[in-house]
């Protein structure tokens, strides 16, 4: 087989995760080993706008503390909210990045993103089909919203999952120290798919329980919500309720900017859903509320990542390099579940197309509507990914 | 030396920590090994209520799972929010106290918590003295805002402080994703001592900094907090402000119940500090922001609890049962600081009533009050108590 002959260059893009950076060092150890076919490796500095500037990085790959990519949150060397337009609308960016790859002699390409970042690759892996310009462009698949298609998870939700359910077990247990608790409020992130908030499920894995988990694929209603939490608090005294942040109301419209809670409380940039809820509830019900906005927390959290994800991430970028030397391009690397219990896994590609500008929703079958809960099916599918027993807080119990 | 021959009681009040039931888990050990002495091992439901109501929960000396006490946040045998007055205002309190006392044999008292548990102490003590009723009662001090007198630190405040340096990291990496980020307000707890705020000084360990840190001990005046950020975005186009959740003005008000906020967003019961600040920053700078109350999250935290802080709570505990089985009686125990470098501590006694109603503000040394930061002599202070270079988060740097 003839390999293409050149030098690689990798890209972060779209929000951070604590994970991101994982996938680099995966990319960069992978490349160091095959120096008959790539020679140099290089990053961008703040993705295609580094590209647009000619600002690129060379990877050392005798840093001995390269290693520590696999503890950095953040995106270590830079992401950017560039939208690149269509190739007839925008044929001056197509130039420059193509010549910026000529320049460099870049022949294998690997951007690190969400749908948009595919989107992207996409674009670019046709513009150089078009010029005839040789370079394999393949997908690394990151965000913690878990809302890419044809892949078992996205690299970023497992470590995310751990942290939210982690943190949601301590909410719970300070908010027990009281007889008389109060009712909690934990707003993820997720706009449109529930993959976050419905993680804290887990919770019952050691031995207790959210009570409510809203997820952005059900129709949220104010009146029940208020009617379900009261009666939840009445008889316990304590509740712990999970929301999306980006629960809708039947209208379609983002519960956090509706009237509903905006005519109570005035001022619609003045924080999230889950403190617009509590207020709410303080106000109509007179129960006493705390709310946790947990923020980019739960994408920068480094503390507890989860192994079984800091594993298979660098061994999918691994992957992908291998691919991309056989001549794969304009694909996506993504994780096929083989079995949940040893979780094994193989890797695949897709076309990028696939799932460029795609987004998954939480599965009908994890989703328990009537009681604004999650299926036990759910823990099938999450517990593999968060190293199960050992990576949930194991606390004492009565 | 002839020692009192009964039982133990141990309770728990206040606000939780992550590490309260870690106290609890080394008065339970040390006096298991004193069985000639200290017959049964007690514990309050609840604190107080659960003596008033005489419900108690026998410590199983055989129970294998004792030791996840370790890692179990918030305050597992029930805090409360009872507030004991003066033994002239409510003698029927204090009977009933003393009768579960008698019922159970109690000689040996242990309360855990902050200045109002060691003023509950001193009034039971005092109550029992009267009574002649021969028991030896010894505070152990806990709260994380570190605002207790006599000792070195105040157990739960190492851990707290590690969660907050590390997620003020996590936050700044992320933001340093883009070229161009955010003002980013940072809220730790503190109503009036800035201890926790000020742990925020240790990123420097790490070569990155936050830029401003308000500590209560200073007057907050937000025409001057408004010049000061807009000078560092404009100049690094990155923010990062720690800010304690008791900042005041000159009038000694809360900043974040004062008009100047409230009178351009409306409502009160809205939210805490940083969320306000945020909003102010972006209608009267147009500055984009994100705020981050970090909540009960630092003081729940049990992911990366300070295994320093664990040892020494621990020994603490080991130390207040054996000085209480010498006779000694209405003290709490703390912790002196022999030499930073490496970090060796002795323990003492010192009389309850020392530490009972009395608030430790953040020394003066360690403030730098012109630029709203924290001095260099802080960190020798803090950093042998977060486990020192291990306890921080190892990330990558350019």
């Amino acid at each position: 087989m003839k390999h293409l002959i050149g030098n690689l260059l990798y890209g972060q893009s779209g929000g951070p995760t604590s994970i991101i950076n994982t996938s680099a060092y995966g990319i960069f150890i992978e490349a160091f080993k095959h120096q008959d076919i790539i020679k140099d490796v290089y990053a961008m500095n703040y993705g295609i706008k580094g590209l647009l500037l000619d600002k690129l990085t060379k990877i050392d790959k005798d840093d001995k503390d390269l290693k520590k990519l696999l503890n950095t949150p953040g995106s270590f060397y830079g992401s950017n909210r560039f939208k690149l337009k269509s190739y007839k609308d925008d044929k001056k960016t197509y130039e420059k990045i193509l010549n910026t790859f000529k320049k460099h002699n870049i022949r294998y390409f690997f951007y690190n993103g969400g749908n948009d970042s595919m989107d992207t690759i996409h674009k670019i892996g046709d513009y150089f089909k078009l010029n005839n310009y040789e370079c394999n462009c393949i997908g690394i698949i990151k965000t913690i919203d878990n809302d890419l298609p044809h892949t078992d998870f996205s690299i970023g939700y497992p470590t995310a999952a751990k942290f939210i359910i982690n943190s949601a077990i301590e909410i719970y247990l300070d908010d027990h120290s009281y007889e008389e608790g109060r009712i909690n409020i934990v707003e993820t992130m997720g706009r449109n798919a529930g993959w976050l908030a419905a993680s804290a499920k887990l919770m019952e894995i050691k031995g207790i329980k959210a009570d409510l988990i809203y997820v952005p694929e059900i129709i949220f209603d104010i009146d029940d919500f208020l009617d379900r939490v009261k009666d939840i608090y009445n008889k316990n005294k304590h509740a712990l309720v999970i929301v999306s942040e980006g629960l809708k109301n039947k209208d379609g419209e983002f519960i956090f900017q509706t009237n509903s809670l905006l005519d109570s409380f005035g001022h619609n940039q003045l924080g999230g859903l889950s403190i617009k809820l509590a207020n709410l509830i303080t106000n109509k019900l007179g129960i006493k509320t705390r709310y946790y906005e947990l923020s980019l927390l739960q994408r920068a959290n480094s503390t507890s990542i989860s192994k079984t994800e800091q594993k298979i991430a660098i061994n999918l970028s691994k992957f992908a390099v291998k691919e991309a030397i056989k001549g794969v391009t304009q694909k996506a690397v993504v994780i096929k579940r083989v079995s949940s219990n040893p979780y094994k896994v193989k890797f695949e590609t897709v076309d990028i197309g696939e799932i460029a500008n795609q987004e998954r929703y939480l599965d009908d079958k994890y989703i328990d509507k009537d009681n604004h809960y999650i299926t036990d099916k759910f823990v099938e599918y999450l517990y593999p990914l968060i190293d199960k027993e050992k990576g949930l807080l194991d606390f004492y119990k009565k």
